[in-house]
């Protein structure tokens, strides 16, 4: 468990906070009288609009915060935050556990940052409030990363909801690029759901995958594959590379049998070995041939709009049935209607006709 | 368009009305009386309790009106029924047009039949509304068993939505068995979403393929393969035998990537010609031996059981949704605030909690 706290140290060093186990008694009331004064919305809105990664943290905090107060704070942050943001790539990053994400990352990362560009690392797992953040918890893997004056890393906003989390990880995304993130790298666990959510907030999508772990077809998740804009096959050395080179040859097959994407882009395989740092610049060319394609084509502005529409029409979803379904009288009803279908005495439709009509 | 006219007077000459086109102006108006006098709910139900096919007919017809009376006499008949609903076998049949559906309908139906089986074949097809009956509409293949007195066949019901069609048609099976059906086929289109919805109703799903097309693996809709209990490839005759034969071994093998059902099934592949009527029984068998284990490990129950839930919940998300799109002013606001959030001015969130909280 000690990698969790140097994560986090190097948190508190970004943000200015010394941590409080290596200061004397001194240090440490400073410390908090530093946390009691909150900087006020307009101070953290400047800060973002001039770079300062304290401040976005600061604001990240308040979209994640339960209380109130922070919520309408957060709120008056993404608003003034708007006008500057979108003008980023955003990149879907998803693939088993031991695929090596963060190893791929913080390669592709540095790669990124050492050619001038900045780069925000976010990630989305609903789980990670239970398991306490098995994303971009091992950050013995992101270490150049975490140094890079030019990255910003931030665990998983935790939540019980995929819904809840995602809208932080979205309202997160438009304060990155208010700072001046011009490419935002959301990670994902390989699960299903967390996928789709972010498939939903991101431009390009990227699945890693292994060679020889005999996988290449078996416990594929299709729809996955099917929103792949590339699948990087990882850790192809060594040993290594000819079943790698197999599995290319394979997956390119696989991802010829889907349907035209709208973006008119070919999804592509191509191979990497994060650790050696061989194969990542192959990876960034070919975003850049995807974001010159769609943005020629007019899909990748059009892209954005639709997610902005699926991102409204889900959440009023959500709340709808969420309203409905924890309402005191419904969830009483609801029992005994379903008891009732049981018994052949109702149909599921009389029940839900039933259920709409009580008040 | 000469077939659905002849269907049409099996029908009705089903219901004891003798078309008109045949007779002379007595018995037209006759039958004109007989339309006028409709029997009462009382007599329906009763009809139906006695096997009566018109009964049987002429209750549908009123599941499928829109006339708020005929609703009302509808859901009274199927709250009658459902004691005696449910002593069923339900089988869902899917697969791409021309792949002879009907031919195997015909086949597979007359072999129950002569076992002494008494079945009934509906439709679920929500495009049937704009293609006039594309589904069930050529019975021309189905000569035999719809002048058959032990089978009932009767076309998807016509809508807009999806959710509708699949709601009478749930209901017309609830009449159905109650009048003494013991086997129900349930048609559909291979397009996605109606098999999804067929699925829910269904105990037994069968996707029915041809081999030789160059659809082993392209074309196919993983979600489908993953809901079939069985995959029978038709036309295995002459020269397809052995393009079929290949299939066969193509599509166990990827059956056996799905993980295991929860019915502990193992999905079967077989060769069927319906048009020779060779490997018929096969199905037939096979459908019996998975009634045997779902009853015996309690799953056949259970999944009723969800599949009612699944069908509760539903219907009320659909209307909760409905409700709140189609109300005036969020539709105008809708339009206002997706302008907003393109603008940058907004986000799909705040846009969202705007328009739930109009009133």
């Amino acid at each position: 468990m000690k990698e969790p706290k140097k994560y986090k140290s190097a948190l508190q060093e970004k943000e200015g906070v010394t941590p409080p186990e290596h200061t004397d008694q001194h240090a440490i009331s400073k410390i908090q009288k530093k946390r009691r004064v909150q900087p006020s919305t307009d101070a953290l809105i400047q800060g973002i609009f001039n770079g300062d990664m304290a401040s976005l943290s600061r604001a990240i905090t308040l979209i994640e915060s339960q209380q109130i107060e922070h919520s309408k704070q957060a709120n008056e942050i993404i608003r003034a935050c708007l006008p500057k943001a979108n003008a980023s790539v955003r990149i879907g990053i998803t693939g088993v556990p031991g695929v090596g994400k963060s190893t791929f990352i913080e390669a592709f990362g540095k790669h990124l940052t050492n050619g001038g560009k900045k780069v925000a690392v976010l990630a989305v797992d609903p789980s990670s409030s239970i398991s306490k953040g098995s994303i971009l918890g091992d950050k013995t893997r992101m270490e150049e990363l975490v140094k890079d004056p030019n990255a910003f890393i931030r665990p998983s906003p935790s939540g019980n909801s995929l819904g809840g989390v995602a809208r932080k990880t979205r309202e997160t995304i438009i304060l990155c690029e208010a700072t001046g993130f011009d490419t935002i790298l959301i990670e994902t666990v390989g699960v299903g759901q967390s996928e789709t959510a972010v498939h939903s907030m991101v431009d390009f999508f990227l699945l890693l995958k292994l060679a020889g772990a005999g996988d290449e077809l078996q416990g594929i998740k299709r729809g996955i594959i099917e929103m792949a804009d590339a699948i990087v096959i990882n850790k192809a050395d060594g040993e290594n590379i000819k079943p790698a080179k197999l599995a290319k040859v394979e997956f390119n097959r696989a991802l010829h049998l889907y349907p035209e994407k709208q973006s008119k882009w070919q999804p592509k395989v191509s191979l990497c070995s994060a650790l050696h740092n061989e194969g990542i610049i192959e990876v960034w060319n070919m975003v850049e041939e995807f974001v010159k394609l769609t943005k020629k084509n007019g899909v990748f502005e059009s892209h954005r709009h639709e997610q902005n529409k699926f991102w409204l029409i889900q959440t009023i979803e959500d709340r709808l049935k969420n309203d409905f379904f924890n309402r005191k009288d419904v969830k009483k009803e609801m029992q005994e209607q379903i008891q009732l279908i049981e018994a052949h005495k109702t149909t599921p439709f009389a029940a839900a006709e039933y259920l709409l009509g009580l008040n």
